[in-house]
C-alpha cells in the first residue's frame, strides 16, 4: 500500500537496470534524482542523458522522465517512478554558458558548482584554499536561477557554499551530505552552512553513504535517526530531506572515476578516504528496498508522522516544485 | 489586420537580428521554420541552438520557440512568431542515432535526410548514382517516426526520395522545391516524386530561391502563381505550401558553406550553379514583407479565398499539428 506522501530520493548513482528499476518500484520511491555526470565533458554527458532515452523507452512501465513536480503526480498515478537527471560537477558545461540552458532542456535539473576540486565556478572540499566563487560562477547561477537549475553545493567548500547560498536568489541545496558535527569529515557541512542554507529556504539531503557516516558502515539506526532529529532543530524539519547517495549493483570503478576522472595520473589521494573502493552500506540500508527502516527509525526518535513525510519527499516535492520552472522574472515576461 | 488564417514559411536562412525580426513580424507570419545547420557536427549545431536560445531572450516581444502547432496560435495570440528549428542536413546526428531524440527535445522539427551529396542516410540530388536509404537510413527514418522529427527530402534524388516516402510510416516534407516539369534543375521534383509525396499525405513547400524558378531572378509573379496551380492539380491544393528559403541579409559566405562545407578543399563544382554567390531574389518577393504579392499572385490565376490560406499556411499548420509529437503509438502508451 503506498504511504500517503510521496517518497523521494537522490541522488543515486546506480547500476541501472530492469531489477534496479523494480526494486525501486517496489519501494514505492515516486521520484528519484539520478546522477548523469561526474567528469563528463558535454558531448560524453548527451550521451549518458540518451542511455537514459534508451531506458524510458524500454522500461515504460517502471520509469518515466521527470521535468517537474507535477510529474511525480503522473508517476504515482500510474504506478511508475520519475527521474530527475543530476550532475556532480559543471564539467558538461565547459567553458559554456549556454550549455546551462540546452542542459536543462534536456532534463538536468540539479548541477554541483564543483566535485571536491577547483571548477571553472567554485571550489571543491577537498582544496586546501577557498576563493569562493569564480566569475564565471557568479554568470551560472544567475543563469541556473533564470532556467530553473537548482545549484547543489554538496562537494563544495565552506566559503564557496556561503557565497553560492548568498549569491543565488533561487534556493539552493546541499543533495547529499550530512553535519560535519555529526561525523567530521570534509565532505559534511558545518553548522553555519546548513543555518545559512536553511535560512535562504534550501534543502539539505541526508547521504546514507559510509563515508558521511558517522561510525562508517557500522553506523547505527538510531544514531542516523538522532542525527536527523538535532539537524531537524538546526534547521527546521521543511529544510531537511533524504539523498541516499545509493551506488546500488556499482563496482569499485565508479569510484575510481568519482574520485579521479582524468584530472590526475596516479590516483588522488583524498584527505581519509583511502583507496577508491565502493564502501559497504549499513546493514539498515543497503538498497531502496530499506526505506521502511529508515521510516521505522524517525519514528522511534519521536518524529511526527507528518514530519516523517515531509522528510521521506513531501520536502523535496515542495523544493522541486519551486525550483525547476523559470525564474518568476521570466514565468510574467513569457505571459506578456 | 491579420488575415484569416495563419502565415507560415520556412525554411528561410536569414542573417537574424531584430530589424529582420521586426520584418517578419510586420509581414504577420505567424510560424518560421528557420535553418540550423547545413554541415555542422552535433557539438557545432548545439552552438546555433543556444545562438536561437539567446535571441528567444533577447526578443521575447517578437519570437518564441516554436515546439508544436499550438505554439503558432500562442504566437499571433501574443504578437510574435514561432520559430521553428531544422536541418538541412544529418550531420548533426553524426553515426548516432540517440541524437535524433536529443535534438528533437533542443526543438529541431524538420531534418533533411541529405544535403547535395551522399550522407549516412540517402543520396543527394548531385550525386551521380543514387544507390537509395541506407541501413543507417532505415533506422533513423524509423526514430523520426517515433519523436516527431519530419523527414525531409529537399536535396535529396529521386530513388532516395521514393524510398523515403515508402519507408516513413508518417508523412514526408519537402520543404523547399519547386516541379522539375517547370524548372528542370536537379534540385527540382518530377511528377512521379510530387504524386507519391501527396499520395503518402506528404506536403511540398514551393522554393523562392532564383536557381530554383523558371527564369531565375527574372521568374515573373504570374508564372511563379500558375505553376502553384498546376502543382495543385498534380499534388491536391491540400498538399502545397510556401518554403521560401529566404536568406536575408546573407552574404557569399553563407552559400560557400552550405554548398562546399568542409568537405572539399577546392570549391565544389554544383551542376549548373556557378560559383557560390547569393542570387537576387525576383523583385516581387525580395523579402518576408513581400508575402502579399504571393496573396495576390495565387488569387490572380483563380485560387479560391479558403485555398490560398491553405497554401499560406493553413496546410502547414496541419502538417505540423500532425508531425512534431511522439508517434500515435509512444502516445498511447505513456497514456497507459
Amino acid at each position: 500500500m503506498a504511504e500517503p506522501g510521496f517518497l523521494i530520493d537522490g541522488p543515486q548513482y546506480g547500476n541501472w537496470s530492469e531489477s534496479l528499476f523494480r526494486e525501486i518500484r517496489g519501494a514505492g520511491i515516486d521520484g528519484l534524482h539520478v546522477t548523469v555526470a561526474y567528469h563528463e565533458d558535454f558531448r560524453e554527458t548527451v550521451e549518458r542523458i540518451v542511455d537514459w532515452n534508451r531506458r524510458f523507452e524500454t522500461y515504460p512501465s517502471l520509469i518515466m522522465p521527470g521535468r517537474c513536480a507535477a510529474d511525480i503526480d503522473r508517476a504515482r498515478a500510474s504506478g511508475r517512478t520519475a527521474i530527475f537527471l543530476g550532475l556532480q560537477n559543471p564539467s558538461p558545461i565547459e567553458d559554456d554558458i549556454g550549455l546551462v540552458e540546452i542542459l536543462h532542456t534536456l532534463g538536468v535539473r540539479f548541477m554541483q558548482l564543483t566535485y571536491n576540486n577547483q571548477s571553472l565556478l567554485a571550489a571543491g572540499c577537498y582544496e586546501a584554499d577557498d576563493a569562493g566563487i569564480t566569475r564565471m560562477g557568479r554568470e551560472v547561477i544567475r543563469e541556473m536561477n533564470r532556467v530553473g537549475m537548482v545549484v547543489d553545493m554538496s562537494h563544495s567548500a565552506e566559503r564557496s557554499t556561503l557565497q553560492a547560498i548568498e549569491l543565488s536568489e533561487r534556493p539552493i541545496a546541499i543533495t547529499h551530505a550530512n553535519p560535519h558535527a555529526w561525523h567530521p569529515v570534509l565532505r559534511n557541512k558545518s553548522a553555519t552552512v546548513l543555518k545559512a542554507l536553511a535560512a535562504s529556504g534550501g534543502i539539505l539531503g541526508f547521504s546514507l553513504y559510509a563515508n558521511h557516516l558517522a561510525g562508517g558502515a557500522a553506523c547505527t539506526l538510531e544514531s542516523f535517526s538522532e542525527m536527523v532529529a538535532r539537524t531537524a532543530e538546526l534547521m527546521g524539519v521543511r529544510h531537511i530531506a533524504i539523498g541516499s547517495d545509493l551506488g546500488q549493483d556499482q563496482t569499485d570503478a565508479i569510484i575510481k572515476w568519482m574520485r579521479d576522472g582524468r584530472w590526475n595520473k596516479s590516483g588522488s589521494e583524498t584527505p581519509g578516504l583511502g583507496k577508491p573502493v565502493l564502501p559497504p552500506q549499513p546493514p539498515w540500508f543497503c538498497g531502496s528496498r530499506d526505506f521502511p527502516n529508515i521510516r521505522a527509525g524517525l519514528r522511534n526518535v519521536g518524529f511526527a508522522e507528518a514530519d516523517v513525510t515531509a522528510i521521506l519527499g513531501m520536502n523535496w516535492y515542495r523544493f522541486y516544485a519551486a525550483s525547476f520552472g523559470p525564474a518568476a522574472a521570466q514565468r510574467s515576461q513569457a505571459a506578456r
